[in-house]
């Protein structure tokens, strides 16, 4: 019915109807209130409300609606009566889960706290009740079983649903209760991070991500169609952010993807993930670096423990983890400290040798019973296992001015002081038999003057998922990509 | 001499050296002020600073150097004396250009100011200067003709550096105050969009760049290898910040790059770019939308405006441009209006024609002569130019739900209310030829029930572009990519 207008559904009848899809041909001054609001000072007032029909359940003349936004939800009831036909109870009673309605009701408080919602106190008694947007009426997957608990599902015979299917049908998956509150957390640390990093008077800047060469060696890099020639998709900004420091910005971040052609299929690798970078120049030793960083971090990690404790505690109820411990100031080990606490554990490594995915995961554990933090700094990896613009250490040739940092014995960023002399970059490159001419234009942003300078790669999935406890990467990526999920 | 420490360089001999490269093998407590701290306050002091040897000048047993971080600039003075050798003062004279140095040095005021520099009443009497990173001899551009007006040169036989050497060279023409200002500006533009969309309540979300398949028909679009199969890279965001909506985030922007395979070469075009993207569920007609986001912008400009001046003006100096003028309530036009406003103007086009850019850029004249502003919105689109998922106008089907932007006469943002029924998205994109195969996912998402929703994109260097009045986007991308430029 391409005439019925917002005005008239204020004014006259019907009391419920499916609504056509172009309502908006004029404006209207009603006040939608939100669920969160509907408390028991607004009792007995006449409101108007857009929810999702959470669940719906018809029993005699009555039909009950849990009505759902976001992480709240609150029941509303509509009755036979003066202002419900019987028809209106079967229409309410028929709309699908997860249609979106607008309803006119009253607020009454309730004499029993309704357990089971958002909103105890309440409830909401439907004069009017009109469908926006209908949904079909078979779901993919049901909200309750994608929030279950592994393993609580089982006993009692209820469902839970595997990732595949959730991420297959992430639209519907994004409305539970623990993806609003991981995605939610997700936008605080990236503002975090920048908001920190600003204050201390770092410069946002934006780096390409199509590139004519692959900057570290040609392996793992995806290769783009580019007109007439190809390029590359950037491992990291890493080459930029150190041209923006010989460009004199001092202090750089960005925060963009990055690309990486790997062909791992573990629970904490994607192919694209949100890549946190920071570069700076330092004044005397580039532990100034390692400090920027794990203040940075650390700032974060305060920052979501005091304001994001509401998702923090969401995310609990499905995934139970302990709480993120962290030091101040961060703990700093040496990669030599870290080896003798393995060797004591009973790890046969050697001194220069890379740390094993399960060497770093033991080591984590044993710093946490050490010293009590799931955040620590390794420095001085040896100079062997690190890429060739690495700065070696100038006290032992063996080593370098480099470092990782771990969250739950998980790497989510590697950094170290970069050389900033095209001579000694171009020894190194010969060094590691990388083709100089592919990185010509990167060793010429060191001839005109560059300042010693360092920085580093944080993970953003990582961070989340690592500081939430979580155990698979594709939980922190909104739409993930994996060298089978490309889709949707 | 790999035995020189910093420690030993505060308290002996020699008092001028070119600096080894690893010079942190120790700590130091020695703190570096910055040139802009060098006021008159500071007079007598014994200080250390850290700065790019901007020019030098030997005059005798003297020599001059200028001193410059950033923006700011210095006089330095080493001269033969009690504290200088004839020897330090010719090395000082022979330290190249872009050098940077670490001087030790008294603070004294001076008697006439040095105009040519930023700090006018101080000068340095230089005790001590290493060379941190020395330049070689021959720069490939100068600063100071980087940043000479167009025009200015030529009268007085002076160089300016064309585009493409300045592009060439980015890491020193990044250091001009030019670059400083402009990349300043544009890290600002990011910030306030994302603190006045927080404010708002919006959530940032992250969106893949590397996606399955070309969303607009498949034009444009740059092809990746992926593994053993092809994909593609996102021509926006806007799909995923639709999935979003759909899945109850309400409210969404996101920063991030975008790719377009255009083979256009022009002064507005890149085939990467930074997207401002925006993306909103609305209650009862599409212009919260908009209001939304001119409100938006407007913060924007006046943010610039208030704390940017500075930037503003030093860009002003090389490139000249009126103050950018913005209304509020920002003006909103209909499409009908414009095209009205363009006959009487004498132009010959069709009421359900596209405007071409000459005709935008003409409509922008028009606009700020009879309403005195740069920026406003042009509502109302007719449908048959707009994509498959613009919402058509209930009111008149040739005409959609649909808007752009403009700044100075060109577009910045282009944004509708999008379809959310899948049955009439099903429908348009018949109507537009897709493969409704390649866009299933897509459509999909509507099915499970969606609310009116309404966005749109914004180009980051467009609108830096614009508000400085400048004329090549390549201004304001730090590293542009065009279909002939890939490096640096």
């Amino acid at each position: 019915d391409g005439e019925f207008s917002a005005k008239r559904a204020s004014t006259a009848l019907p009391r419920c109807l499916l609504l056509p899809l172009a309502d908006n041909k004029q404006k209207t001054d009603r006040v939608l209130v939100r669920v969160q609001d509907l408390i028991p000072e607004k009792a007995d007032q006449l409101i108007w409300l857009r929810a999702r029909v959470h669940t719906s359940r018809a029993k005699g003349k009555q039909c009950f609606l849990v009505l759902r936004q976001q992480q709240f939800n609150l029941q509303a009831l509509v009755a036979v009566g003066d202002r419900a036909s019987k028809q209106m109870v079967k229409f309410a009673a028929n709309i699908t889960k997860e249609s979106i309605v607008d309803v006119e009701a009253f607020v009454r408080t309730v004499e029993q706290k309704i357990e089971s919602c958002s909103q105890q106190d309440v409830e909401l008694h439907i004069e009017r009740i009109f469908v926006i947007s209908q949904a079909e009426p078979r779901l993919p997957l049901q909200l309750e079983d994608a929030v279950r608990p592994d393993g609580d599902g089982e006993e009692e015979g209820r469902a839970t649903v595997n990732q595949d299917t959730k991420l297959d049908n992430r639209v519907i998956d994004l409305r539970t209760t623990t993806s609003q509150a991981i995605f939610r957390l997700q936008s605080g640390v990236c503002q975090l991070f920048r908001d920190t990093l600003t204050e201390k008077g770092f410069v946002e800047i934006q780096t390409p991500k199509i590139i004519s060469a692959a900057s570290e060696g040609g392996a793992n890099v995806f290769t783009v169609s580019y007109f007439k020639t190809s390029a590359y998709l950037a491992q990291s900004p890493q080459l930029y952010k150190q041209m923006c420091i010989c460009g004199d910005f001092e202090k750089v971040f960005c925060v963009g993807p990055v690309f990486r052609a790997e062909d791992s299929n573990t629970h904490r690798h994607l192919t694209e993930f949100v890549g946190l970078d920071i570069e700076m120049a330092f004044s005397y030793h580039y532990h100034e670096v390692i400090d920027s960083i794990t203040d940075t971090m650390v700032r974060i990690f305060k920052g979501l423990r005091d304001n994001f404790q509401t998702e923090i505690q969401t995310v609990n109820k499905q995934f139970p983890s302990e709480p993120f411990k962290f030091l101040e100031p961060t703990l700093r080990l040496e990669y030599t400290e870290a080896v003798a606490m393995l060797h004591e554990a009973g790890v046969e490594m050697g001194d220069e040798e890379d740390l094993s995915t399960p060497n770093e995961k033991l080591l984590g554990r044993l710093v946490k019973e050490k010293y009590d933090t799931d955040f620590y700094v390794l420095d001085k990896y040896p100079l062997a296992v690190r890429p060739f613009y690495t700065m070696p250490d100038p006290n032992n040739p063996k080593y370098s001015n480099s470092y990782d940092m771990f969250m739950r014995g998980e790497e989510i960023l590697s950094g170290a002081q970069r050389v900033h002399d095209a001579q000694l970059l171009t020894d190194r490159a010969n060094h590691h038999q990388i083709d100089l001419e592919k990185i010509k234009a990167y060793i010429d942003s060191f001839r005109y003057g560059a300042p010693p300078h360092g920085g580093g790669g944080i993970g953003l999935e990582r961070v989340c998922m690592l500081y939430l406890g979580l155990h698979n990467i594709r939980q922190t990526s909104m739409f993930p990509r994996d060298p089978k999920r490309l889709t949707p």
